[in-house]
């Protein structure tokens, strides 16, 4: 059986439950490497995954015998067998995050369910520090996305429109190796950068532009996620006080990013620096990276304490936005090692002008 | 007020319920044209749509005071607030289809709603039909995917990889209007084109390859979706019966296609034809295509009766797959009308042979 199954196997049967049934597609690609429409259930002595004809052959060819995973199409599944999977079991887990309410209910009826138990995202916890093998295809995204911001500073030219930037970013990661974008790409010139979820839009880029660019790709399904402030052809003097305050503090979350730190009072810093210079801090400071752009923890003053651990893999992000004029955002993706945050995005954060 | 809200109110009000809670982005994308995150809440006389800081500054600039809209920033929702958005509601609506487990719970609590009663995809089965405005989308969306496949056959040439192929859709697409793919693109050559849902690989595509070809793009939120099977320098005698009657099916389909015609009927035809030649039909025929690449209606046999009406958007995709060896799908794009089915994914569906 594989390690990560048998890690949950554990991990269940010591919350006293005797089965579980995973619905996450993110959580069963993390636990079984399968990438289908499909559902993960952990039956008292078997793991068997149900999806449909479009997809048998394809899991089939992803899993081994070592797997310890029974393939099973939907349409051969009886009424009797569902309500065998759960036969013996008192306590049957789910994912309450992510079940839906209709399916929630179908489920109790179907698998005839004593108690059907919430599972508080045991697997989103465990997927918060990354092996070994996950953070070498997250440094790769990563480095992939500092060659395609190198790749933009040759590339974008006044005239060019925020679309066209955003495809060739996408462009690029197509035809250096990734798998993809990791999300939607943002590219937001001028007073378009205040809007910090700005889609790109058909506006052309002028002299004297602040232009922001949030971009990230997947490589083997895990993400990078970066974002740089740069300008054309000079730097407003209004805008420089922005640009360093948010730096110093994106500067100085890197430091205090380490191995035991406590995020709330990291956010909380940032936030009361913000403040005193009578800027809002209206989105959290950061996010995990992994198999989802956005997972756990989220690095925020809003939660309670939370403490990073080694291998956790976060963002670093802070950013102001004064409506309607512009915003600065500066990104990092890191790994919290033993001695600090390792900056897994190289790229250059001193004032990039392109003329 | 828009009047799809204005729909809606009436809708929920005609099912006793005095307010109803949209989550599903989709869903709030068709009623209001938002793309961000965030809820929307149909109050006893206003409509509340509560987002976060990061997207206030678009979502305001996307709505009018015609829309009737209140945008909220969720920080500033306080715990009164939340009691009294359905104060005097004795049922209140919510989609049980989207909306998870946890966060059903969480806002009966957090809203004191006496009785949270589901909805039964009443905005689901609205968006099957689609207005003049959403059809023309679909249309433009269609012509850049014909653009894209006659692009592709000057294009791929033997050596090149199935992912090579991928990118160049992906590619076309983001260099000609589209937003961006509709789903991930399926290009499934030799013996992967026996996967219904395979991912496009490394394998080099070489003479006699069969290749299956699943693409789509996105223009202004709405999704085309086409497949076409072509080969490499021949067509392999095995594969002609098989090819013959896919297409065959395909084309019967289409004059079935009518405004008034029953799906599981028509799906029950196509699969009893496959079984005398002794093939079975592992997916269903269709689906709906909309701001969704697979919306409602789903076109199976496996359900109870479903009649197509005028204006709804639906794909016909019949395929054969025969295990390790090869497969054959052929899928169009439709809008169904008064006189039957208008194809708006044009390709020729005869034989093509690229040298």
């Amino acid at each position: 059986m594989n390690h990560k199954i048998k890690w949950l196997r554990d991990k269940i049967s010591r919350m006293d439950m005797q089965g579980m049934i995973i619905t996450n597609p993110t959580n069963i690609k993390y636990l079984i490497g399968v990438d289908a429409e499909g559902i993960l259930l952990l039956t008292r002595k078997e793991n068997v995954y149900i999806t449909d004809a479009r997809y048998l052959e394809k899991v089939n060819k992803m899993l081994t015998i070592d797997d310890g995973i029974i393939v099973t199409n939907v349409m051969d599944v009886s009424k009797d067998d569902y309500e065998n999977f759960f036969l013996f079991c008192e306590n049957v887990g789910f994912e309450e995050n992510h079940l839906t309410y209709a399916k929630y209910k179908e489920y109790i009826q179907k698998y005839k369910i004593n108690n059907f138990v919430e599972t508080e995202n045991i697997i989103e916890k465990q997927r918060m520090i990354k092996d070994s093998y996950e953070i070498e295809c997250i440094k790769k995204a990563c480095e992939i996305t500092d060659n395609c911001f190198k790749h933009l500073l040759t590339f974008i030219k006044k005239g060019m429109t925020e679309k066209q930037i955003a495809w060739e970013i996408e462009n690029y990661f197509l035809l250096n190796g990734a798998d993809g974008v990791a999300f939607d790409t943002i590219v937001a010139s001028g007073p378009n950068s205040s809007m910090p979820h700005a889609v790109p839009t058909e506006r052309k880029i002028v002299s004297g532009d602040i232009i922001t660019i949030d971009f990230g790709c997947k490589y083997k399904g895990y993400c990078s996620d970066m974002t740089r402030t740069i300008f054309i052809d000079f730097v407003q003097d209004y805008i420089k006080p922005v640009y360093d305050l948010v730096l110093k503090n994106q500067e100085l979350t890197l430091k205090e990013y380490y191995d035991g730190a406590n995020v709330r009072i990291i956010s909380k810093m940032v936030e009361n620096d913000f403040k005193l210079n009578n800027f809002d801090f209206v989105h959290s400071l950061g996010h995990g990276v992994g198999l989802d752009i956005h997972e756990e923890p989220i690095i925020t003053s809003k939660r309670g304490d939370f403490l990073l651990r080694e291998n956790m893999v976060i963002t670093d992000e802070p950013g102001i936005y004064i409506s309607s004029k512009f915003g600065v955002r500066i990104e990092d993706t890191v790994v919290i090692t033993k001695s600090g945050a390792e900056i897994l995005t190289k790229s250059t954060k001193d004032y990039v002008v392109i003329e």
